[in-house]
């Protein structure tokens, strides 16, 4: 790694190589996706499950509006990490493409085949110039052919396909804790209790369920369907992680909530 | 937080990424809101209240022709912060969208969808070259299926929704009043109350009506009106917080008013 | 306010941000309108009054040609201040809206509503790159539903209504001078008079009417007219102000005249 | 004004404003004009005098093709000084104008609309970027309904009116003469002396005609009549102006010859 | 070779010649490739065989998604190495022109006409301003007119024709192993063999087919075949290559997995 | 004139001028054409001759090859200096142009008409960016109306008639030659050894016909004519200006030859 | 020749001038045709003969598809040196309009016109903004009406005929051989052992068939015809001139090879 003043030099070109073959916009871009609260998601035997860590900066604000849950049709949720209304952009085209595609062709779009239209669009943006990279990574997990599948893009236009995963804030160690505890042939339950205790585990073992937001994908009903607030606190108190103490949001945490 | 230098390197490159993940032009945006005087809304059970202040400079200039209040809408209202020009320019697609929405469908925009619309806008300005980003925020309230609704626009492009908030100057200090004093359950006359001393509580508890506009939208008859001077004096009197001294402009606030 | 240096960080970028918020090229191009003469306009029961001093720099110089009276319609008079070149395609601009309202709509524009348009495209260039802002202010004046309006715009693009103001040098003196001595409920004698004598305050107390242009908008008639160079003097005359001494122009003031 | 570092700042980018707000590039083309050769106009109860100083700098070369004097229209000719290039443009967008004025119209294009086309041309280079200014003053001079008229365009594209005026080298000392030699209601013979005496008084009292172009505007017949070598001569002879001597061509004056 | 600050200068425009006659951001765009695992190509007499080392940082990435391997047509394979989401650029761009090749002339695409548009396509983006070069390797192989054919495309778009080489990580010492080790009249299995025991080479000496990926192209069936990783298992323990401990995944490794 | 590194300032922005109104960019254009030898026009009674200095720099480089004399239409030559392929450029340009006028009009384009137009065509480069000026200067000759004119363009834009001119390398010198051996009412052999002559006075009085290249371009025949190797080494034996001697050429003179 | 300071102010800015007149990025790109191996070309009287050096920095890289060599049409051939991706932009663009001149005036395209076309599409890159140079040079020879004809190409887009010429690495040293034993009245095989000769001198005085490619176009038969590798190999042997001896590629030559 070179020195600062050498860096400076290759962080003002959008879509310049530095000598030692690194694009800094897009390394940058990947910072402001830590910035952003977590998101994780598992893939179990029966479908997919996705969580998002939605820490709320004030009571007053309403939880349901801090967007990192989409749906982007009815077989396919998206969690993102990271810019937010750079990630309504991205929802937006992958949501315009899942439904060209049913008029198109009069199916749904397979998951694998919307996550690389998502991520040729992003590495647009780190090629051409004119415009900054998108600092959002996405989380999208659906039904294809019958099988749950769980894909990753992240600020480079690369997709990664996951059994589980996390991004954003903390990723190094949820991910350790996804690593450890995964079991690839558990049930959707196990899979929704598995995104909890690994959120659980970078805030002090205890979560409420007004910061959480939880969503899954049916391989049987091919439905995306998100948790209301009160199923995810069962789940909570169901495994002794629920916490109902006094919320003390971060309102520094400008870049996800 | 790093140093001047290093932070002049970023603040040139309109739409890059620092190497923390920040976006500094947006950070600068949202420091153009703060320049603007403050603005409030407050959802209560029967509708939403919009309260602005509007410091006068000078004894001649007609109070009504600073712009923080308006009507996007019959059933939705708008009040900003920060650089009037821009605000118009986020007023006017907002409005156009509202009358496209209206002719197309034949009904009302959602208070949300509106909301979004301007966000993917603003979005556009930070992510694009050869432009700045909006140096404003909104307060967009309304009424959508016979509930009142009460948004925030922000110079990221990202769209929050609020049971009650303040933005530009001194939004810290009359949001905790408003964390403190909010009552959800509350009526229209409660949420005018609670706004006017909101903003009374930031300056030295009282209030003149030259200064102040306020606007209600009404959950019954989905109607933006504005509040008159007589209407708006009243209640400060009732409340104890009505100021009848000179006032004393401050010159120097230009960015708002 | 920061240093020097920190200053010519962002003066070169044309419509971004300084980390305070500000945009310094357009508080530069305010910076132009204070190098022009000063204009005034007043507005009375009767209707408003637009005056504009035009310092000659050589007596073979044909003093109509100074352009900072306008007549943008039948019933709008603008008066600037500024840069001259850039006050003609302002004017322009306003000619052009207001026709264009009488071909489409078969009625007179609205002061206000023509003043806004002005705004807009003035914003445009604030915020969109490859073009400096508009180094002028203007003072629209005129008849709307036979009630005198008062516009000023900046060359941030927001509207200001007043019912006296001043724009260009001194702007700060006269603008007092005018706070000091308008009264609301006179004619349009008293706003001729009220008009000079604040021009007076900044000149020493006296006035040539070669180095003037006025022009009224009448409430009744509802039409532009320009005082001739004998009314203006007699008005000086029967008021103390009549300077008939040497003009010395001011060879440096090359913004305005 | 502010040292020499400060300036640099501003010099770059074409169309922005200092912090004083003035427009460098349009200051430095003001230079521009004042590097090429004075030319003068003088505006006679008969009609419009202009004349030019073509200093040649080798015997061999043609006075006749330096360009410093053009018909713009039968009634209307248009003196430069400054960039000959840039001049010999503007020339070229006067003439398509006054062409298409007969052809919209059927009449003769006034003095002063075709002046205000040009300023108005001249004005977009100095606030579009993606090109410099106009290196160039015109004289532009000729007759309107009757009466001679005599106009200035500047670099910044501001029209002014004049009786008399010099613009180029020396036009500081120039301007002074004409002030205190002119006389509104001479005949066009006083006004081609006087502009000879004037070229004079800055080349130590004494002219040659190969170094000179006139031309003239009769208010009777509305022609751009041109003086040959001969008649200047006859002229300069009788006013004792006549240099026989050898000239000493200025190699260096490059922007106008 | 200059010094640091020289260098400098020079990679900050993307598409300029330095001093020497180098194209630094050429030269950076293969620094990238080589911060991406190796990738293998042999040509046997029997057909081609490609190789690619795909290092999996955790056990929950699906090792099928690193995509290194590609089938461009029913005969043509590539393997890329270098910035992922640069590689899925070309290789849609390549089978856009095999697809294009067999509408228009209802025949397969030759490998070295292919080979060329790809390398035309990416010349491009080293001349013409506004983007950066790609920053991947590939390695084209297929059957043209009955005969293996292997092709390099680099990130200056110049193409090279191979007997077997390796691009990405190590190069250097696996092309050193297989000029060593080439037998030009080998079979297919001898060319699987060859291309493992070269990437072993620079793994300590043994493979775990997690980590890999490989595929034929036989010059008899004319058909791109992917390896399962039970069969490349067998050739690794068949040849004493087979690594059955832990994987390490290397997280540094962004540019390629 | 200014230091150095006030001088770098303004010598990166093509078209912006300096704080003196200078265009350095075509300044250092004027420069370009001061590295390419030598190129001569006279204007005799009879018509106008073309001669230019073509160094030959290796004695397998065909002299016809470089080229410094073209024939732009049957009636107008031009002879060029500087850099060779934008003379090129121009070149074209004018026989379009000569071209479109005889199709257009039925008739041969006046000298100066199309001097006009190539200078027209040139000063575009020095006000518009995106581009340099053209770093060449011409030398256009022919007959108009039966006169011979001889023109030169020079890289501002800038066109002037001369009796005789020289343009490029040692121009100083060569004009001076030219204004003391002048003689206006000479025939065509006599501009023919003026042009030699002056060209051998800078070449230590003696010339190589291979080195050479010579045109005229008749009044009564109105034709453009290239003297042949022989008709020059002849006229050279003639003045005993003819240098048998070996070449050796200036191999760092690359701009022209 | 300045400093290293001054030059690198010039060399960012891709088509301006320096202040004593040069074009540093032209200049560049020379340098980068210096980095490629040499090419030469041989005018004889029979026809003309192309030679490539083609070091293969590899024994599994096929030298055959090293690109050097190239047929424009049937009668007219192209060798290149210096950036291969450039050259081969610049052949499709020859062959293209070898094409078109066939199609339109059912004709082989001139040596000449064809050298020149490609000249002024190259120039257009040295004059134009928003792109580099051509860092090639080409040698393009062929019949012309039964004549054999030899041009060059360099980076600036100037075009020279020749009789014999190198270009590329060792340019001075081959073309001095050239001069010293060219014999203008050579048939096709002197001037192939030319070529080879001037190649070997500067290779120690021995070449091998392997890094070697020649091609002739006979005025006779006007065909352009490459040499096998065994011909070449018979000519170096006959001369004595064959090297056996192990190929020692030059890893670091990667802008031609």
């Amino acid at each position: 790694m070179q020195g600062q003043a050498q860096q400076q030099a290759y962080d003002r070109g959008i879509t310049i190589f530095s000598p030692d073959g690194r694009l800094y916009q897009v390394e940058y871009a990947r910072e402001a996706v830590k910035r952003g609260t977590a998101s994780i998601g598992v893939r179990t035997a029966e479908g997919v499950v996705l969580a998002v860590d939605k820490r709320i900066r004030s009571p007053l604000l309403e939880g349901t509006s801090v967007e990192k849950l989409h749906k982007a049709d009815d077989h396919i949720g998206i969690a993102s990490a990271g810019h937010v209304a750079d990630a309504r952009q991205l929802i937006d085209f992958a949501r315009r493409n899942a439904q060209t595609n049913r008029l198109r062709y009069g199916e749904p779009i397979g998951v694998e085949t919307l996550t690389k239209e998502v991520t040729d669009h992003i590495q647009q943006y780190t090629q051409v110039g004119g415009a900054r990279p998108f600092g959002v990574a996405l989380i999208v997990g659906g039904i294809e052919n019958g099988e749950p599948r769980l894909y990753e893009t992240d600020p480079s236009g690369t997709p990664y396909e996951w059994k589980a995963l996390a991004v954003g804030a903390d990723r190094g160690e949820i991910q350790e804790f996804l690593e450890e505890n995964y079991d690839e042939g558990g049930d959707l339950e196990s899979g929704i209790v598995l995104a909890l205790e690994a959120l659980a585990s970078v805030n002090d073992g205890s979560l409420s369920p007004e910061g959480l937001g939880m969503a899954t994908v049916d391989a049987e009903s091919e439905q995306y369907v998100e948790l209301t607030k009160d199923e995810i606190g069962e789940y909570l108190d169901a495994e002794g992680l629920l916490d109902e103490g006094e919320e003390d949001g971060d309102a520094d945490d400008e870049a996800d909530e």
